[in-house]
């Protein structure tokens, strides 16, 4: 099973930004446990601050399943929603923080219509457990 | 460990009721299955159709972690949201069909904001990933 | 054929509860003389206050159609609605007053969409009306 | 007794307009079965497309009650309110279609609370209802 | 001087229209009253109930002003709100009642940001009034 | 017959102030003609542009009738609302300007609902007007 | 091939009615033009003030297509919506100006949901587009 | 004289839950204190986390008023408002926080307007200010 | 102990202003009584219809606590809020009538959020029951 | 003439994406059979999932119309808008899909107010529409 | 150069008001610190809690600039947008605090669009900024 | 000292793009002047139409203080104010026109909240401004 992890805006800081909200670990470090963890799992990952080449990403995607976790744009992008209707390959919605307790805003998402499901609010064991949602039958 | 499952309004007919939204399985057969998956649990479970068993059952629940899933309360209940903020054991909301995907008064929850987490979309499936963001570190 | 009533919070006051706008006849008065006016249908009736007990009776209905005055849940319950929904019995929405007269919460019903229609503002004859919309071809 | 059936915008197309939603049964074939069940009333009927035709079809209504579908009107007309308000004869509104389950612009009606009672949802049939409410005591 | 009064839907039922919003009198009693009142102004009358009569009149209208009762078409109909923009002669809206003390769907015209001037909750002088805004300086 | 106008912000400024939209007169120069065309009625005059000196001024009026142009203070404030409704004294509310045209604040009035009637839009005739509601039968 | 153009309230003033908006062509004017445009393909045109005439024309259309400028009526009449979904003929809804930067009222159609396509902003050539649309594979 | 204290839901977790809002007192050791301050009055109380139980509750009521604090469901309930415009006795609201400033939702009470007045914000205090409200002329 | 009544704009009419709400006695005549009531505190008044005024006498009140009915700026004035915000002394909010069960806009309070409380719908008894909850422990 | 084609995000997956939706032919396809059919026209094409590509080729468009297909960003770019109206030539909105029979989200576009017109549900053949809008006079 | 600075409701209280929010230091200091920064500048000082006071000095003030601070009127006064408009002056918008991160209520400025410019969050830094705006070229 | 402007989308069009809102000088000229103004501080400049651009700038600067005046995207980018956010340097927004004058949608920054403060209407004077902000004490 081959999954690809794509991370949006400002996920790119995470260790540094906001640390009450996002924690100080850095993505790759978790990367590298979470490789450890799916066993028998290729793990592809992106990051991108900009929304065309998360769609980018979406288009040329070539695997069984995305675990997407757009940042901000989750909750402005219609394009985004597109792709992801656009392609074949299932995605899983996903969010370190418990978006539902921030602001209003962050309530509403774009693209959890058109995904599979979402899981939010269990820091970067939520990339774990949309992990387990593909391979679990 | 020990974890609780609350299924809130409806979900006793779970296996009849609107089987191209819920799937077929009754709750109870996959909870046996859900059991054996997660050896080493104690999982007990808990159904009302009644806001104020909910309320109880939350006020109730000795152990260290509830899986709760309220159904259309998710949505009008500021009752069970201030049931969960009023005890100490963490609770995760999950949901067996993608809300998002619903009618919109399905797309705002009333408690989402007050559980550690929500996990929604992946059939009964919901379930055991909830379970394992309990068990794991 | 058989035909259930079930009427939701406050229904039981009928008769002593603002009778300019449902009058000043009980429920059960009423009861009698419709049984007599529709010979030959075995007509069940259920009362509460509760919205669980509601829920519980509809799923637990053995019947060809439920007459259904949910009061003040009407326009605050999804988990009647989904209830309905959930099972196969037939539910025509009754309401003794004309709702749509009355404060604009009151114009927007919560489960009018998913029954099979709605009599609303003929007093208690409401409830003759959607018997008859059972029994007639 | 007398009645006045006053039909709205486009119902004039029943048997041909969308028969998923309105049937395939034009309404003058059902009026001949209509005056046939209400032995010993007189039954009128007027149709038009014009919002106009209806409110001066209202203030010339010489008879006993009016069944009145609005159709798209009900949802848009504030001048047939008006109408309906400024004469003595009651009125009832009717809808063949469950208003309450089709788009959200029909689930509000400009008319319901200026009429006697409303009757939706039961097909031709709730031309019957809305007779029988004027006739029954 | 040449003035043309147009009185919309249901307001050939003034003086037994709700008299207590409207008054008793008829509008062609207080008509006949208002020419004695303006003496050297002639003082052209239409009513009609269709929204597209009134258009057509508003097109025609050969005349140095005109003073227009829309009824509840004020609150509804852009089509004469464009009429009234289409044209060069000068429109007074007016209303008997005070509008602004009614239903919320009362208090905002459609038509009366394209009028000269509005004058409401006079009764019948409210017609009196717009002439006299025509006539003096 | 005694009467009392009411001019509330920037109306002292009439003559200067956008003179596009308020002319080029000011109001103490139109106060003159007003009271000769007025013949044998005493006309008040106070200017404030203080909300509080408004509903003093409305508290002590003794006079038949008051005309208030309360600027914008018509759309902001419920306490000049509150003081029309405390006092007996009948009040008439006056705008220079179209205000239907202008920005979509000024379309809804506070006032207008407890005062007896509304006349705007005819440049400073609007007083005249206003004077001729309390004078003629 | 047959088309009928429908053209809506106000349209009849075309050429003097604001000017800076429509431009100062008669429509009779554009229509011989755009028969000659058009070899081969029979064009009918009906113009109406009245809400039910266009309703009534939508009907009876007896043509390969409509192209229809509902003029106000685009946004505020859903029995036109009504009668379009109601007949086989397909519609093309067109407009004159560019109701996109006009005010927001005319920003909603209640029609072209229920059209074929849209084509607004190109002034009277509009029309000679639509019937391409029609014509052209 | 005799009272009814009702407490709704969540309410039996007084002194557990959230402290910093409710404080950390038991309402039963706070209602001993009570019945003491407010000698020669009989003090009844019940509380349910069951929207139903309340109903009932207010129903069944025999006493001279009823205090009633109903927690969440003022937020949520129409049921408990029609309730209490169902009996005869007397209802005063009270809060034990100042409910005005907290979230948005619980700015808008649901039975505020048929209860016979409001008291918010002074801890268990606002208990014994309801009973002076029932007690003092 | 000391405490200050401010009253807002058209207090001063009590006894005569809209009595069916506000009762026919004047705050005078009750302040006399409620000095008596309160034996051992020292009672302040203060009216004014000015919002400054009001604003003003916050800032300079040397005192235990004050109980503020700001009449209609109640809904209107974030600077009486933020006048509260900005002093030491604890402030009351009260009202005389219920205002939940009057017009929407008075539902929703701009300072009830930063007053200790609020005390509504008790007539003139509101204030007693204010100083109350200064007075008691 | 010089024509430059615009497609925005998804649009590059035309002829898999949801093809229900948007047919199945590649763009490019439809580009050769355009070319052909504009004889004499130069016509470029330019596709990117990138809005600030987008607004990069606006800025640096050398020809004489645009037509441009914004896709999802037609529903939430402020800057693509800005972009169109700090440019000199000429810009047309198209759409494949009738956008007004879709979700509520694309039936305002941010952008048509400031293109010269819009063109949409007429699947490709919306492009040579447009190109016709800019060639014909 | 003369410049006025008017400084609204509650800015007297600087230096106790919410110093975590305004700072602990009083207006009269910074003035002082400010007229030596801006030597050469001619800098008055006018401080009112009344929304009248503010217009009667804003009609008056004759000098080259006005830096305003209107505090909590910036939010709810259209008469005070009124007087800016009326005036010749030229007008800055000033805030010590960012009201753009403090209650939605403050995100809106209704004489934001009246004035030249807005500068708002440097602490009293503001009041210089907006000198510097009137001073430099 | 050292200072970056980062400009958004359309800003590279000054001194071409609607002149009459943002003037016709060269954002590059503007710099060379300001440069000079600012003796002693070191000023970055960084332009790009691209969301995704202005984030990588934003997490890359290092530098004592950024000026962003971020276009169109000041109103539709969450994904931007969550940048400033995650970085540790302070950012001052800046606006050339007064967008509190202009359309609607540009009264509310998304990013306006997370800034230090905001400096808008002042033409390319804003940015001088927002240095000063940065450099005095």
């Amino acid at each position: 099973m081959k999954l690809l992890i794509i991370n949006g805006p400002n996920l790119n800081l995470l260790g540094t930004r906001e640390p009450e909200i996002y924690g100080n670990r850095t993505f790759e470090s978790y990367l590298m446990e979470l490789r450890e963890m799916l066993d028998g799992v290729e793990l592809d990952y992106y990051q991108s601050n900009h929304e065309g080449d998360i769609i980018d990403a979406l288009h040329e995607a070539d695997c069984d399943g995305i675990i997407l976790n757009a940042g901000a744009y989750t909750h402005t992008s219609l394009a985004i929603a597109d792709a992801i209707k656009g392609i074949q390959v299932p995605v899983i919605e996903v969010h370190i923080s418990n978006v539902a307790s921030r602001e209003p805003i962050r309530h509403v998402s774009m693209i959890g219509g058109v995904c599979q499901g979402t899981i939010a609010g269990f820091g970067l064991k939520s990339y774990f457990l949309a992990a387990q949602a593909f391979i679990i039958e």
